[in-house]
């Protein structure tokens, strides 16, 4: 049976991945070798960013500099571009989710599956959810998970880097490791889509704890410390909620990997630090430092620190606890160290 | 029964942790109050240091600036050191081991116990041995080992951060743990004293692969797919030479965060980084970087792929297999990625 991939997403992220699942279909006799990509239309220098695409094969507003294979074809319209698709390769930001979905409910294929690369969970009053659970009751199909420690222009330039895909069913993960898998990035498959989606939410949390570490300037061994309990309380959360989470996810790429990463770079710690130099506020730094932009770390600590209280649970994870209180309930940042 | 502590040996880590030790025992009341500490006399302005210590309560040549109380006593006699301890701490360099051993041999109580916080395994033509097994063997007692993310510095500066105790004998690890635990210096206690041990000798053949990253300038995600693969890579080969060896082991200060530790800072991580910006020889790089001392990574390096081609097992251990080919058959650096 041919299979046919379609991108729903065109950020930078999804443009890198447009370039690797572009080359790697062509690989392979069962794909067909057409890869359309959603691209939310919008004008750039006049012209339709779908038209500078198809024309440059480049992505020049969000992955400038780096040639699309031509047989990624950007379309603007998100029916168009699933009709026809057996594998969905979700790259949209978080809160487009639902949207997206159900847009297309009723207009895919019956024997379609999906992956999705975003991170972030969707948290409400009742609790959280994930957004492989999202899509799957909203369409009715099962879907993966793609997390690892990946800057996205670090991949589109080839570097060597590792991630990780979660599945549900093995000949699922199988597949998807054929569109992504390349000699540098490199792809393990591990049946477990809650751990490893899980892992690519938390880390966030922990980066501001990085992030505060670094500005009070207490050294290499203190930072480990904390990414080491960090580590233990996203699995000791993963596995408190959904008891089948594996401990060996925490093991790959989406797991300690991407956690490392996060906490050497990224705005998450890079603005935790500035909070302990500065003493500014996380409203005003993220006014100044991300033109307003919320960091992800801060409002998940809010949502995990949200459920955790709410069952009486913040003792069993003083770390997470902390770092809410030191964004929200004004504690100094030392309480890092002092209240663990 | 009171327990009577003896440091043997009094370098910087050392001399930190009798800080540490000297002050835990006075909280307690099964303690003999008393720690002597064995120093390797020598001579400091034309004063003895173990005088020097004893007066000034400060080991002025190896842990300047730092105060150690006054119940450590610094003795230079090593017999007499431990004449009558019940709890011996090995604290001395790798290779002073076997002579400590045999001069302690049949001069220590028989309900003596011991640990070991030295970093290291000892390979010969047969395989290798680990220092617990020297001490076990050669003294006829248990041995615990200490190992964790621990630049003594900033342990004696009482910056926070975390450590591992591995113990056979669960009443071993809890009385070590009250002699080494406090606020700012976490210790976990784990029943697994081979899988601490190879850690903390495993990892610095993963530092000098971080450091050839570094100096390549592959990015952020590289550098954490090599620390990810090295993590894995220590695990298997423990697992592989020693079944019993936890997963758990892993995730403690002995294994991630001090792997992190060890391949952000530290030498191995930065003469590596200087063979690929300089194009200089390992051996010249000693010279010239560390006034001719060997580096650990490198000739653990070494060490573990003699006993992995003895096996035929080179091909399962690709990482540790490159970098041993990297540092003594002339590779290029850049294999550290396109080999593995």
């Amino acid at each position: 049976m041919t299979e046919k991939v379609a991108l729903i997403g065109s950020g930078n992220w999804g443009s890198a991945v447009a370039k690797i699942v572009g080359t790697n279909v062509k690989n392979f006799t069962h794909f067909d070798k057409e890869v359309k990509m959603w691209v939310y239309e919008e004008q750039v220098n006049g012209q339709n960013l779908t038209d500078i695409i198809n024309t440059k094969h480049e992505n020049v507003k969000y992955l400038p500099g780096i040639k699309l294979p031509e047989n990624v074809v950007a379309c603007p319209d998100l029916i168009r571009t699933c009709a026809d698709a057996t594998m969905l390769v979700f790259v949209v930001p978080h809160q487009f989710v639902v949207s997206v979905c159900k847009q297309l409910k009723g207009n895919i294929p019956d024997n379609c599956k999906a992956i999705s690369l975003i991170k972030g969970i969707d948290v409400n009053d009742h609790g959280f959810r994930l957004i492989t659970d999202m899509i799957q009751d909203s369409l009715g199909i099962r879907s993966c998970v793609l997390s690892g420690a990946n800057i996205a222009t670090e991949v589109a330039e080839g570097r060597f880097c590792e991630t990780t895909i979660g599945y549900r069913n093995r000949t699922d993960g199988e597949l998807f490791k054929e569109i992504f898998h390349t000699r540098n990035f490199r792809v393990n498959i591990i049946e477990d889509v809650i751990g490893v989606e899980l892992c690519g939410a938390l880390k966030n949390i922990i980066a501001v704890g990085g992030g505060l570490v670094d500005g009070l300037k207490l050294g290499a061994n203190t930072k480990a410390a904390i990414i080491r309990i960090g580590l233990y309380e996203m699995r000791k959360f993963a596995q408190m909620f959904y008891k089948d989470v594996k401990d060996e996810t925490f093991f790959e790429s989406c797991g300690v990997a991407d956690l490392i990463t996060t906490c050497a770079g990224g705005r998450n710690r890079k603005v935790a630090e500035a909070h302990v130099t500065t003493g500014k506020s996380f409203d005003q730094l993220e006014l100044e430092m991300l033109n307003g932009q919320k960091l992800q770390g801060t409002s998940t600590a809010k949502d995990m620190y949200g459920i955790l209280s709410k069952k009486g649970l913040c003792h069993e994870f003083p770390l997470m606890t902390t770092i809410y209180r030191i964004c929200y309930e004004n504690l100094p940042s030392i309480k890092i160290v002092e209240d663990i």
